[in-house]
């Protein structure tokens, strides 16, 4: 019995080197790839503003790509390059649609302090009109965590807190992948978020738990492409260099 | 029979409508977050240079954060705030070691163009000593995909090709994720990585396969913290503004 | 001009040609791996019995893996292969602690039904101490969807509702991945899980989002490897057979 | 100035207290879903048998549910509630398409061991007809890791060796997510499995790197819902109890 023991350990050892070959003796071209060639983007020249096959949702001169939520022409105010939240003019929202997207985005809370809390340079950028990633002068303000600016509302927590100061505009560099339900409505893949903010990573890769709720849990509901949407929360908050590739 | 069935459904309805309040009457500070507060951290004036919270891995002056992969100091040139691979001195690599971080590195393949393919502006960041991010001239030059600029070297293709013509200066954001290995070796989560190249996303979290292999497939072998590394290829590709922020 | 762009498709497009060779002509052996052998493992005669490399985690006999939470022996009911909480002895946890894990544990929700909603049949499968996978008698009966049997209690609806009958046994099977921290004690990957129950997936690689919270939103506190814990929730809950595997 | 500081921080600490409410005090109503109700599903009453909601892929009858490649009916050998590859007549598929699945499946190498290494009770899984799971008598016999049963051919090493001697049936549980195509026919997401052989766990959300080569890296191409596929490779491996869960 021993003895067929040995004999099976010899075979394995044999086997293994009669069969395997030497890593330096492969042919390094099996490993190449020729067959697929990546599409060629001309990238900006400044870091930040759109490449060759980016779709501009704001050119700095009108919003003829948005729209109010009623489908009236979005009311907010455009002057010198940026557009502003006019209070009580309500969210508006892009005409086109979109899935998974790399977004780029600058805004700016207002240089004058207003309020507190929530109640302070408040707007958002909803995804696929449902996910909100928060736009807040958290900068010294007391808020919740999972509220300042950075957060996915009442959800993730930004990992670190790299906003500037009231005033200065900021960027939030986005990867966005939709969420992905089966055919009776059920979700089977989360939505997911990676925000670069100033420079700095804020959400990681971040699952998003369902559309942002002020009240309560939030609870997935199959949807399709949708819009990229901003909120009028009553504050002056202004948006510039807006620009979607669509993944 | 039916009857009890009747008046389970009963059951049901008027259960839920009992338990469940409206979500309008719900406390809304409930799904606050006040007791975790994030870290502050100064993002750069110009977006691309280093957060407060940075490692700066080369400041413009000097290799000293450097060596060569035998302990002694790395011999590349530094000049004008730029080093450049001087052929035949070796890799080099940090003296720091690192697990998950994000990190931002610019890089310039050579104005005269020399060489063909894989032979020209050739260099490499390889992530913890092991799994590359290729650096090449691959502008205009033909190669295999899975070995162009911005791909993880002879496994994934980018998603498009984002490259600045040779003699332009590149950057490259990643965020990298480490793998992980259980007690006995096994990995058990594998590398992670996103790359966005002059801007544009190219890699999206992405899984490494393995160690970076010139011959034959990658396999995974356990290993903790490790340095940050660049090829010596013998192309005089030359880098500047390199820092790491650990996640 | 249009003669220099000619010029520069036929380099693509014989260059293409020339390097790559047909996938036909290819060495079929540099694809193989020979390197790392996985370790052997025998299965259980019988899916869902414990495979040999294991650790048992209850052997039908005595609770001697288990301890309550103050340190002193559980006393929850040992009878005839299988045991049951105790009413007012308290949660029981392993003596040993885990960390990534794959999980076979099977329960039985008293035959007589007492009770309504979360009052009937409930225990709790915490895994790591925190994260509760939710044990509860809601076959038929009215509570919260993510507070049902198989839910990650508050948290994750389970995908269907596979429970069986109070009194029958019940399976749950898990692959669990434990969440992981940086130095700072900031989450950088969520727990993840995916269960099947009697067979059926009901959490898919679901992400977890923090400790399992009755009141308010989980916030994740840095910890490593943690013990099991069982639910003294007030209702004679039974479990049997329960090992886990260490991954 | 430092007295602006001091009230500064005196406005932290008291809007923190003031606003955040004590965790025991929240309403814990609040984090109760009510509104979706997972659909019922009777799990069957032995592990491993279908559940109500599967699709029945073989009843042990015939092979009305499967076809050849080539459109025409399939050839293999039904006899006593089994089926068996009947050499020479070629892969067969599921009549059916499918995305994402939940799918268990039995099968059995000969008794009588023929050949050696790869011709040793050979055929393959291969999910959406492309990604291929292993099947093989690697029992004791002497093959490439990536080769053995339960690899992800020529890609993904089982995490353990759970097989079982030949002429014993097999179990493998799976789940399988589709990859993601964006509408130019990129890759955004890459398939993903997990399967569970004998009971234990041995690919463990393992990305799929593309369609399964024999020679070469795979490359993603863009596809839709596809068939389940077996492989004739020559060997008469057996077949039974095979059933799918659309996710």
């Amino acid at each position: 019995m021993r003895l067929i023991y040995f004999f099976f350990f010899m075979l394995i050892t044999v086997g293994s080197f009669a069969q395997a070959k030497p890593r330096e003796s492969l042919d390094p071209t099996v490993s190449e790839i020729w067959d697929l060639k990546p599409v060629k983007v001309t990238p900006a020249k400044n870091v930040g503003d759109a490449p060759s096959d980016a779709i501009i949702i704001f050119d700095g001169k009108n919003l003829n790509e948005w729209t109010s939520l009623d489908g009236t022409p979005a009311r907010w105010e455009v002057k010198e390059g940026i557009f502003t939240v006019a209070k009580g003019t309500g969210d508006i929202k892009t005409k086109k649609t979109f899935g998974d997207i790399q977004l780029h985005i600058e805004w700016r809370a207002p240089t004058e302090i207003v309020g507190e809390g929530q109640g302070r340079g408040n707007s958002g950028i909803f995804l696929q009109e449902r996910y909100e990633l928060q736009v807040l002068d958290s900068y010294e303000s007391v808020t919740y965590s999972n509220g300042q600016a950075g957060s996915i509302y009442k959800q993730s927590i930004p990992l670190v807190n790299a906003t500037r100061k009231p005033g200065e505009w900021q960027t939030y560099d986005v990867i966005y992948t939709a969420p992905r339900f089966s055919e009776n409505g059920r979700v089977v893949s989360q939505a997911k978020i990676t925000v670069i903010h100033n420079g700095v990573l804020i959400q990681n890769d971040t699952q998003i738990w369902g559309p942002t709720e002020y009240k309560g849990l939030p609870v997935y509901q199959s949807h399709g492409k949708a819009s990229l949407k901003l909120q009028d929360h009553g504050n002056p908050v202004s948006f510039r260099n807006i620009w979607i590739r669509e993944l």
